[in-house]
């Protein structure tokens, strides 16, 4: 199944090309990688590093299948959820590989699937948890898990679609929002108890060759974030644990990143970065979510890691040796639009470097209210001066019109 | 002259698209400029991560008009010296601005304007030489500069055509190389002194926007770095100097960049990053050549510095402020063909990686024996250890015959 070592360069097929892709192309492209950039608009910010790019609905399987006949990658690199990802293992081959796994990313795009894995198969804890396929059904869902509780789409993610619940004449908001922003139809969602935590954290975990020729799992220092409706503000690194707490949430991902490995089926490697993501209450860690494949809060790895989660994500699909070492305290916060605006243009970019060590724009070609647009880094000796200055940064910059 | 601030995203037109020239992109892209990468072939490393690409003879300067006024950038960015530099000026305007200045860049073009900018107005020590438009001028100063010497044609770069002579029976050869190798036809040559150095540095130089307002110069840390026959193989940072060596260092450097912004004319705003290369002696420092622009010794930055020279010139020539601190000691190795080959294949990068910390792959579209196909980086706490590993990966690649 395509193990490494792989002769470079290699053609890798990216599929969903926003921020992320972006980033995780300029690491590949850095490693000599042809990246061939797919998404459902023209100009997202990965094609325009990319070396060639395709536009069409990857929810579509029949041009997925057209797409990867065409391109005849050796790596299928998933970077959204929302994808055909039934017809994925269809071109698991000894020549092609789906990054982590054609299993993993169909598991990892169901809440319900994730969350059955975790509790039955990987046996590490969660939140309470209960689905819902009718009206109904989420109203006697709920009586069981109590309020607060959270509604969400099982196919979703970015807190699309996501509601937080206090009383029942808010149900009927809920379960209309869990229709109309879900990612994929299902007609299902999860109800889960809101758990009292003390913080919540993303540990990256890293599959990938170690120097014996087999697959080890690395782990990045702990990164804690602020998110408002699911959707991530701002992150730090590190998360300050006691090293008992920290272990545990290592066993958790540990245990998460081998069940998705072993989905697979023995003849596939499973390889790259997972965001692990988990509620730390007293002593007490729960699994939450996973992404297979690098996470928005672990952007602030750009300023605090010599390998960021992109370049770890790139050296782990490609077969290559990875060091997760952090290198300095850091921080990121997010730059939002505040209106919809076609061609937007950024204002403030050197002001904003007064307070931040970096800002990265995106390079979108529209902005909506709310959506994401940049990011102001900073690293230094706390975590709590780099939080004050990438936040500062992050607050210079405004999304203005174009011409 | 657009001066800063501007509003992002700046369209930005590259002329030259190598290695540095993918990595500057790969800078301004993070910064949301649109980028469009012009060489005289296909598939050059920075078209693959730019916007757009041309591909047009850049010493032509119709050809060169016409993309201009069909691209029409806010900035014009030189990377490579072979270029139409006579037509350069007349780009400049209220809307846009060659980087550093038109002026500038036509004269460190050619090594005999300089020169004699160096030594006549700048006033900074070079090494002893003489011009000569034919052979029979060639011998005679050769007579007056004594052996050994170089022979360099007056329009070249990165070693084309240069030779090392050590008696009068190698200067036949030497003037015929000299006019082959040459980027640009002149007839004319320099013949410099060897200084016997213990050493030769480059010491990027960066004129940069202030938080006042104004343009401050800043220096990085000195790279140190072995040439082969002009062409570089291995830099370090920093290379260890005196406190009164590095400052009459930083003294040449501000005397060079000042006159070379001085060249443009009061009206134009020169900003962006220097390779200022300088040969020392004991406690004496001499002026060698400058790059408008990264240089390939600073390629080492990439594992050194928070903001390596591309983010430095990115930031510069974009109005933005920086920041040129080392984070850590380090070094390059350069990884070279041995022989000529189509679509290039990579061997031995993940054993690369089992020594230095980072391998870049520029992605070449052919080989030829001794061309640079990528680079070793390393970092750590001495530059020796760096040193060590860094060429102990840049040995483990291979560069192959591809399919």
């Amino acid at each position: 199944m395509a193990n490494p070592p792989l002769d470079f360069p290699v053609t890798v097929l990216l599929l969903g090309s926003g921020e992320l892709g972006k980033e995780l192309t300029i690491s590949l492209k850095r490693l000599g990688a042809y990246v061939v950039a797919c998404d459902h608009y023209e100009n997202a910010p990965a094609m325009a590093v990319a070396d060639e790019f395709r536009v069409f609905p990857m929810t579509d399987g029949e041009a997925l299948r057209a797409v990867v006949a065409e391109v005849q990658p050796a790596l299928i690199v998933p970077e959204v959820e929302r994808l055909a990802v039934d017809v994925l293992a269809e071109f698991e081959s000894p020549e092609c590989r789906v990054v982590p796994n054609a299993a993993a990313v169909a598991l990892t795009f169901d809440r319900r699937a994730i969350r059955k894995m975790a509790t039955e198969v990987a046996c590490v804890p969660t939140s309470p948890y209960r689905f819902a396929e009718s009206f109904e059904e989420l109203v006697d869902a709920v009586d069981e898990i109590g309020f607060p509780c959270f509604v969400k789409p099982t196919m979703s993610s970015s807190g699309h679609g996501q509601s937080y619940v206090t009383g029942r004449d808010q149900l009927r908001a809920a379960w209309e929002e869990a229709q109309t922003g879900a990612r994929a139809q299902t007609n299902c969602v999860i109800v889960e108890g809101k758990i009292d935590f003390d913080y919540e954290i993303t540990l990256l975990t890293v599959r990938a060759m170690n120097r014996a020729g087999a697959v080890s799992t690395y782990f990045c220092s702990p990164i804690g974030h602020i998110q408002v409706d699911g959707d991530y503000r701002e992150s730090w690194q590190p998360q300050r644990m006691t090293k008992s707490v920290l272990e545990d949430a290592e066993e958790i991902a540990r245990r998460i990143t081998d069940n998705l490995a072993a989905a697979a089926g023995h003849e596939t490697l499973t390889l790259g970065l997972f965001g692990v993501e988990m509620f730390v209450a007293g002593s007490k860690v729960y699994f939450s979510e996973v992404s297979p494949r690098p996470h928005d809060t672990g952007l602030v790895t750009l300023a605090t890691q010599a390998q960021s989660e992109f370049d770890l994500h790139a050296r782990a699909i490609l077969g290559l040796p990875v060091k997760t070492d952090l290198v300095a305290s850091g921080a990121s916060a997010v730059i939002k639009a505040l209106k919809d605006v076609e061609n937007p243009v950024y204002h403030g970019v050197a002001a904003a470097l007064n307070h931040a060590d970096d800002v990265l724009i995106f390079g979108k070609p529209h902005a909506h209210r709310g959506r994401r647009m940049g990011v102001a880094l900073a690293s230094g000796r706390t975590v709590e001066s780099s939080r004050a200055r990438a936040t500062a940064g992050a607050d210079c910059v405004v999304i203005g019109e174009g011409s």
